[in-house]
This record gives C-alpha cells, structure tokens and sequence, in this order.
C-alpha cells in the first residue's frame, strides 16, 4: 500500500441529457472495501436515482466540483469532459471514461504536456477477452440498441406484432436494421421480442449468420464481394467512397415496404456514414419511422436527421435523431458502465496506487498519454502530424 | 332502395389530442360501393395519415362541418361529440359512436325530444357474438393495452427482459397488471413479448385462467369470495365500497417489489374505481412507473395521476395519466375502429336507409334515443329520474 490510498473522483457529467452516472454506490462500496478512497461530485447520481446519501452510504465522501478536480488523483466518467476541466489537472493526475480523446489531438498534446494520462475506453481493444468485462460502448450500445426499438414503437402509429382480433387482423411491422453490431444486433432481437418481422444488414457478411440466429432476415444487397471485413480492435472498417455510394444506392432500392428503420452504423471518432440520404428517404411509406442512432454533432446515417429530436419529412416519415439513448436508460446504463468501469480500475491500480503498464495490451490500447508523452499510436501520430502541420507554417 | 341514399358523415374528432377517425378510406369504399354516399369532414384522417384526397379517392365528398351537419343522415365519430353540434340536428336524423350516451341524461331527453336517434357504441352487448364484429371498446382496449407497455418501458429506467452480458446480469423488470379485460390482457400480452415477468389481477376469480395462460402469475388477494363475476353486457361489475376498500388494502401489502404497475379498471360511465390510493403509491420503490389507463375527467385507478400527463412523486414513482392511449397509436386504432363503425352501419342500414329494429337485441343495447323516446332502459330510468327531481323541485 502507498502512503495514502488513489482518491477515484466521480464527476457529475456535463452533457446535455446525460443522465448516467460513472460509477454505482454498488461499485463505489467495493473499491472503498478494496481500500481506495472515493469522491463523489454532488448530485452525480442524481439522473440515475442515486442519491448523494447512497454514495455515503456506500463509503464516499460527496465534494463539491472544485474539490472534486483539486483532490481526485482519478477522475472518472461517462462522457467527454470539458476541455477546461482537463486542463486545470495537474502532472500525474488522471482522467478516464468514454472521452473520444482521438478526435482532439490539440487537446491530447497540451494533457500530455501537463503530465496528465488520459485513458480512454472507447479505444478499447475489444476482441481480447481480457477486454470484455471493461467494454464500456459495448454495455452502452445494447442499452441503445434495446431503447430505439422502444423510441421506434412509441413513435409508430401502428403495432409491431401481428395481432388477429373480433375486429380483423393487423399486420406486422415491417423492421430493418442497419448495422449488426452490439446495438443492431440488440434492436433485432427486441424488435424481434415485440413480435416485428426483422431485417438486419451489415457491410460484413460474417454478420448475416448472427442476423438469423435472432431469427431475422439478412438484406443481402448487390454490391460485389465487401471490403469491410473487422477492422483493429472489433470496430468495423470504414468503407471507400465509392463502395460506400453503391451501398446507398442498392439500399435505397430496397427500403420500400419497410415501416420501421433503425441505423446503428458509427466508425469511432469519425463522422458516421450517411446510409439513407433525402432522396432514399422520401422511399419510405407515410408513417415510416427512423431511428437514426449515429445522430450526433458530427452527423448521422441519416441525411436529415438532427441530434435529439423528431423530424417529419413532407412525406410523412419520422426522422428520430437519437445518437445518446443510452443515457435515456439511466438506470440500467449505470450499471452496466459502473461494472465496465470496476474492471478498468481494477486493471489499473496496484497496491492502492495507480499503476500504469504500457505493456499490458488492454492499457495500451486505453491509455492515451501518460508520464508526459503521448503513448498511443493512433493519437502519436495525430499529435505528430499536427506539430508538423504547425511548424511547417510561416 | 329508397329515393334517395343515406348520407354518412365522418366528423373530424373534436376531442383534445384525438387523432382517431371513425372510417378510413378503405371502409369509406366498401359504403360507396353498397350504394351510401360518404361526406367526410376536411381533415377528419389527417391524425390517422389518411388525406382528404384519400377520401375522395375513395369515393367520398370532403365537406366542411357545416355542411356535414346540414347533410349527413348519419353522423359517425370516434368519441364524444359536443352537445351544441348535437342539438343542431334535426328530427330523423342519427348519430353513432363510443358517446357515453348514458353519461349525460338531460341531452339524452335533448336529443330524444328533437327526434335525434342516438347510438351509443359503448353500450354494445359484448356478449352477444353477434355483436363482436361491431366491438368498437374492446378494439380500442386491445389498442391501450398494447400501447401502455410502450409508455411503461420508455418512461422506466431499466430493462423489461433479463439480460445477460459480458457486463453482467441486468434482472427482468416485475410488472403488475390490475384488470384482466381486454385492455389488461393484451397489456400482459405485450409486457411477456418484452421479456418481462408479468403478474395478473382481476377482481373476478376466473379470469386467473386467462392470465396463466398469457404467461403470466395471478395475483391472489385474501379478502374473500369475489361479488363481481361479470355484470351485464360483459362489463365487470362496480365493487360495493368496502370491498374496494378491502381490495386496495390487501393490494396496498403486495405492491412493493413491483417495478412498472398498469391499472385498466374501468366501468362504463362511472368514476373508475380507485385501487391505488397516495399511500399505497408510497409502497412502491422509486424509480417504479405506474400507467393509469383510466385517467380521465372523472378520475382514474390511482389517486395521484393527472390525465395526460407524467407526475414523479417524492418517492420517485412515475405516475402516468393515460386514459385515451389508443389515440396515441392512432393508425391502428382507426383502422379497427373502422371495422366495427362497418359492420354497425351494416346492421343499421336496409335498402339504403336507416332501418333501427329495437327488437334486434343487439340494437336495442346500442340505441339510446329514437323516435322521439327514450329506448335504452337505463338511460329511460336515468331521463325520469331527472324529470322526477326536476318536477319535484319548487
């Protein structure tokens, strides 16, 4: 044991509608128990239902924001942190959760410098099975993947299941997911649960035999042999321009006579490929309803989907921009993320001390900087590409 | 064939948040075709989807509401209509729809007075299975039903089915259905499709059988033999108020450890029963959804819930007040609805003309008013009662 036991902070999240709170009282009464000391930013669980007397219940002191980032030695969250707060870390602080750090290499360079390690777990290397009890987005994106068929259902004015009465039959709904993912692959068997008839498709044909085993078809579209086999780390490819357009364009044939369509395609840290555009879009019947789960401020899979409301198109289609439901599950969210969250900790402390080890593959896939340089590869090279860029002006 | 044929006049809903329609297009043709002539109001479908091109396609004329009122011999809607829009029709005139007839006896002896026949489909003999065709409630409840277990799932913050992950085991959400008609039973239906466990009551002991057979427990209460097999027509008969009272006690011990709580008790044209009283709502873990489908004006199953809208306790139970839910999946809704305003136009109708036969036993429960009398007995009681009182007064 160090001297004295890692402060793990529990900040209260930032992001619009994030209700999710990083870590549960459940988890927080084990690492207190495994002798780390806890604080709990006020109100942290509030979105989640738990309270700040739970948290003290469970061992941890409730702080204040500015004692939180003047005392924690590990910050943790959901999502990303505000690049102000990052900043007022001091060297051998550190910060993790699900902060995307890939996409501001700026913002890496100035923490690396400051001697703060940033771990983010959405680079997680998740086809080790090391990895699997700290896939935080996979927790996160079954939760969305069972929450958009709820969105979808509530939206449609019409019922998923066959339902035969006195009064006659109604027909089922017709289902499409785009993407079989951990999300996709969640929306089809929920949609399958309500008693829809599903379709699911993936740019990766391995994907189709686990579409069937839910019990859904697979859209097997037209475009030649895939170039979009598993990318690093379980995440699927990106895929050319081209080849991208012709999966458009073969989709857009083949989305009459689906009432239902949920797009779950992402490409971490990149902006998500637009699968429906306006033109494939006014194909959908009136009362068509898509739940575009790529939403976000980088865009979505949908071309005129906006993050965090409900579009109707002059058609008569409800567009639902929904890049954060998982947040809409708060509860269940928690839990799942605070279990992920566990694990991390658990493979980063030694001895009541943070406890970095580059040679480990999972930390070197989560660590970004640490001990004032910037470790991983991919933010290497971006942060390397971005001095180069500067110096290399006048 | 009269000289003329029947005019039938489709009003658009005047109800708040009513998006239901009383016939869709399909239902308009097959009328047209039997040689009626449809009048539907302008934007009567438009909650439902269905233009008033649609119409007109399908063989109606779209008129504004005065013409409507001017012309048609039959007017036909989903709910209540305003007294005033009533009182503007003349003798020989009728009206048809679920419009709590028996609720209002001064324009019940209004409208008989005027010449006004009045059909109420909310007095449908239900157990007649002549009548199930024309079952215009139980289409609806089949609708609610369905729809509560949406707004249950979206508003609750966790998972309805177990789920097992490499995150760890969520549990299945435990939810109680109070009511086994159909409203109820479709609600367990759809509840067990979610993958949640499902417990059934009912204060008539043998709909236990029913509710097994969805899948789902029975929730026994200890408070003696039942007094309420079925009433009249297939509607479960009011308790006496210290059997109520009995009931919400014994329920009030076995709601804690349910998560999401649906109550569908409803009696015809009286304050819904109250089961769940802010004490017994205390009893519930927060965090637990409570859906009223019997909210409404008169008051609803649970004390605290306010029609339309979503009131979180102290404790942090959500209370829904949702006692027209079948306007909110307005499509399906229409379309059932549809079939059953069909198949009484058809019973109603000989020859092209209005033909009420009060010896037809299925008509003699539907027609409230007609020929200028009072037909339905409860409605003839409820009339003399009212000019009793009123004679009798100074």
């Amino acid at each position: 044991m160090s001297e004295r036991p890692l402060n793990v902070g529990v900040v209260n999240e930032v992001g619009a509608d994030e209700l999710r709170v990083a870590l549960n009282p459940e988890m927080v009464a084990r690492l207190t128990q495994s002798g780390l000391e806890l604080l709990v930013e006020t109100g942290a669980g509030d979105g989640a239902r738990y309270s700040d007397g739970d948290y003290r219940a469970a061992g941890a002191a409730v702080v204040a924001r500015d004692e939180l980032t003047a005392r924690a030695d590990l910050l943790v969250s959901v999502g990303r942190l505000p690049p102000d707060l990052l900043r007022e870390l001091g060297g051998g602080r550190a910060v993790a959760g699900l902060l995307n750090a890939l996409s501001d290499p700026p913002l890496i360079r100035d923490l690396a410098a400051a001697g703060v390690t940033v771990i983010s777990l959405d680079c997680l290397p998740r086809t080790l099975s090391r990895a699997q009890p700290m896939d935080a987005l996979s927790s996160q994106a079954s939760v969305a993947g069972y929450k958009a068929v709820l969105v979808a259902a509530n939206a449609y004015d019409r019922y998923f299941p066959l339902l035969m009465t006195a009064a006659g039959t109604a027909p089922p709904a017709e289902v499409l997911v785009l993407g079989a993912g951990i999300a996709g692959l969640q929306a089809i068997a929920t949609a399958r649960r309500l008693g829809a008839v599903v379709t699911g498709y993936d740019v990766r044909p391995q994907a189709a035999e686990e579409v069937r085993s839910l019990g859904a078809r697979f859209l097997e579209l037209d475009t030649g042999p895939s170039d979009a086999e598993a990318g690093d780390g379980g995440y699927a490819r990106e895929l050319t321009p081209e080849r991208q357009r012709e999966q458009r364009d073969e989709l857009a044939r083949r989305l009459p006579g689906f009432d239902v369509v949920i797009t779950t395609a992402q490409v971490p840290g990149r902006r998500p490929p637009v699968l429906i555009t306006a033109e494939s879009l006014a194909k959908l019947a009136p009362g068509a309803v898509v739940v575009d789960m790529a939403a976000g401020p980088l865009g979505g899979n949908v071309e005129s989907s906006v993050p965090g409301e409900t579009v109707v198109t002059e058609a008569g289609v409800k567009v639902i921009g929904a890049g954060n439901l998982a947040a809409a599950v708060p509860r269940a969210a928690s839990d799942a993320y605070a279990r992920t969250m566990h694990a991390l900790i658990t493979l980063l402390v030694r001895d009541g001390a943070l406890a970095v080890d580059l040679d480990d593959d999972v930390q070197a896939g989560v660590v970004i900087t640490h001990g004032g340089a910037v470790t991983h590869p991919a933010a290497h090279d971006a942060v390397e590409a971005l001095d180069h860029a500067e110096s290399g002006r006048p």
